[in-house]
């Protein structure tokens, strides 16, 4: 059998929980596919936090960069919500996307039949909406210099930012998009706030330049406050969307609640080469963490697209993909997607359904 | 009577349609109130471009600084898209608001109980949707220096963009805001990317230690990817938010598609002095211009903040929203916001019967 290895970064809160389920849900649907795997779990975020004093410890990044894919939980919680900067669980998923060089996000929002009720969207808005938000994830704002506190000429305090974005970051990100909305549905929506700032005139020009070698895809252009707007008032208008870290950021958490379900919604994160890093987009909801309450299933999702665009195992992926379908189908439901007439389970007891579909 | 003067800048597109028609009212309001009116209209945005060849001709933005108050119709249209940048109708907007030092941008989104339908939203989410967002609108990433174009330190092209606030401009709209939502429901919402940039994390610095000269104001905090999901889950959990210059455009244009009719919702943008400026939030819709077609009731809603805010006069402004809710309480709607067994009426037509209602 073909052999991966696996860094699982569990994380915080529901973290630990859903990559558990999730680790035994990969085993199943690889073996069965001729895919076996070596996890290596290590501590990320508060865990890492409380186990090593920093967010992302070295030995974690250096496993990472060995494996063939890197899998997480989720990170944060209360408890270290007013560390500094350098000890925030999320500066350790920061360190983590630039130290893997995972330029690429991408975060799909999809809204099952099964659950278009959960969307707080009529029916008619919601049903049938597929789109791929591809999100520029180690630039931008996020990374740019210079960055900090300081003083203006007139001597009072600020603090500042700095949006940049070099010709070779955009164009890459923009091909990764192209060549998504290729297999999909054939139209990139590239957002920007081209109006007002450089930053966007210059990734709308790279974008716009790139769009004669993928004749076959359809490009438009969109402000970022009207595809705030847009998703809101019909999001089924999108297939692909590109943007920048920061708009992605906001675009991406949006479009995924008008699903109603975020606790479906998988995330991967992808380099030029080396491993990619599969994420469930929800956080780590520290109010429910032990309790077997979480939903596993976005990141049972997450090791699909693990499978898919990480390993390129497409068969394994395609047997998650159809084993999550097949359990709601068969009226499994954690509390978050819970609706009247189905089974209502938790955690662990959600995994085994998944496990028996597989 | 008492005198004010009125600089009003029709712009583009159906600006010109429904300024006439929020003059009238104005004036009608106003004579029943005693207060009159001197307009004086000057050209600005794709208008002024085609006249002087600048969207913001100095002649226009000295008339604006000698008025009480400034109402704006919509700017923009395919014409100027591919302008640069000097030569954009938004630039001249942005002009004006630097001019004019209009800091401070009030953007309520409230969904009325008549036209609950048109939220794309289910019934039980949007109605009771009354919100307000106060959105900083002279700094930030849309004035930040240094920006534009350049190399890096690999001699790759790059775009680039400041964001940066100084204590000031923070505490300056934080107190707008904080003033807003004591009169409102005292909740305040202060929106950032805190964990991430130090921009947010300043603002939020600020913003926290100005809480203690409210303590009637409950004050929250909440990263910008959070308040766009929030938003869409659950609006009514939000009674003012403020946040800055570029979250506030993308979430001002968000809440206002919640409430599914942004042919209805005015903006104020206001100064430390000064004249301030009244315009729908809704854009120049070039594709319906010169039909008859526009929803003027945003307009004559930025004409009653203009009495409000802008001059004081809340008895002539209650008589202007009062109105406007008895015209749709009789049945009269534009096209946008149209639903059966209601009567479709043209621009002037709901201008008169408007006038009717006043
Ligand atoms: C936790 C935070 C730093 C992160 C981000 O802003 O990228 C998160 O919101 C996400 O989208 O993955
Ligand atoms: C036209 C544009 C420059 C403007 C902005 O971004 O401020 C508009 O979107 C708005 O919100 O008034």
């Amino acid at each position: 059998p073909t052999r991966y290895s696996i860094t699982l970064l569990p994380g915080d809160g529901i973290g630990p929980e859903i990559v558990s389920v999730t680790k035994e849900v990969l085993n199943l649907a690889g073996s069965l596919e001729g895919v076996e795997f070596n996890f290596q779990e290590m501590p990320m975020g508060g865990a890492a936090l409380d186990l090593t004093g920093v967010p992302l410890p070295e030995e974690t990044l250096s496993a990472a960069r060995k494996a063939d894919a890197v899998l997480l939980g989720a990170i944060g919680g209360y408890k270290w919500d007013k560390n500094e900067k350098q000890l925030k669980p999320e500066t350790g998923l920061l360190q983590l996307r630039e130290g893997l060089k995972v330029f690429a996000n991408l975060r799909p929002a999809t809204v099952l039949p099964q659950l278009v009720d959960s969307s707080t969207l009529k029916k008619e808005v919601a049903e049938g909406v597929d789109l791929m938000v591809v999100r520029e994830l180690t630039g931008g704002i996020y990374f740019g210099k210079p960055r900090g506190f300081g003083t203006n000429e007139k001597g009072e305090e600020i603090g500042f930012n700095t949006e940049v974005y070099a010709a070779h970051e955009i164009d890459r990100i923009a091909r990764v998009a192209f060549e998504i909305a290729r297999k999909r549905g054939g139209k990139l929506c590239s957002v920007d706030k081209a109006n007002v700032l450089e930053a966007s005139m210059f990734w709308r020009k790279r974008v716009t330049a790139l769009a004669s070698e993928y004749p076959d895809v359809e490009l438009s252009h969109m402000y970022v406050d009207n595809a705030a707007m847009q998703l809101v008032r019909y999001p089924k208008q999108f297939d692909t969307i590109v943007t920048n870290n920061i708009f992605g950021d906001i675009l991406s958490d949006e479009a995924s609640m008008i699903t109603g379900s975020i606790g479906m919604l998988p995330s991967a994160s992808l380099g030029e080469s080396g491993p990619g890093v599969f994420e469930p987009i929800h956080g780590s909801a520290p109010d429910i963490a032990g309790q077997d309450k979480a939903n596993p299933l976005a990141t049972i999702l997450s090791a699909a697209m693990l499978l898919k665009y990480g390993l390129g195992e497409s068969d394994a992926a395609k047997r998650i993909e159809d084993a999550v379908l097949d359990t709601l189908n068969r009226g499994f439901r954690t509390g978050d997607i819970y609706s009247a007439g189905n089974k209502l389970v938790g955690c662990k007891e959600m995994g085994e359904e998944v496990l028996k579909s597989v």
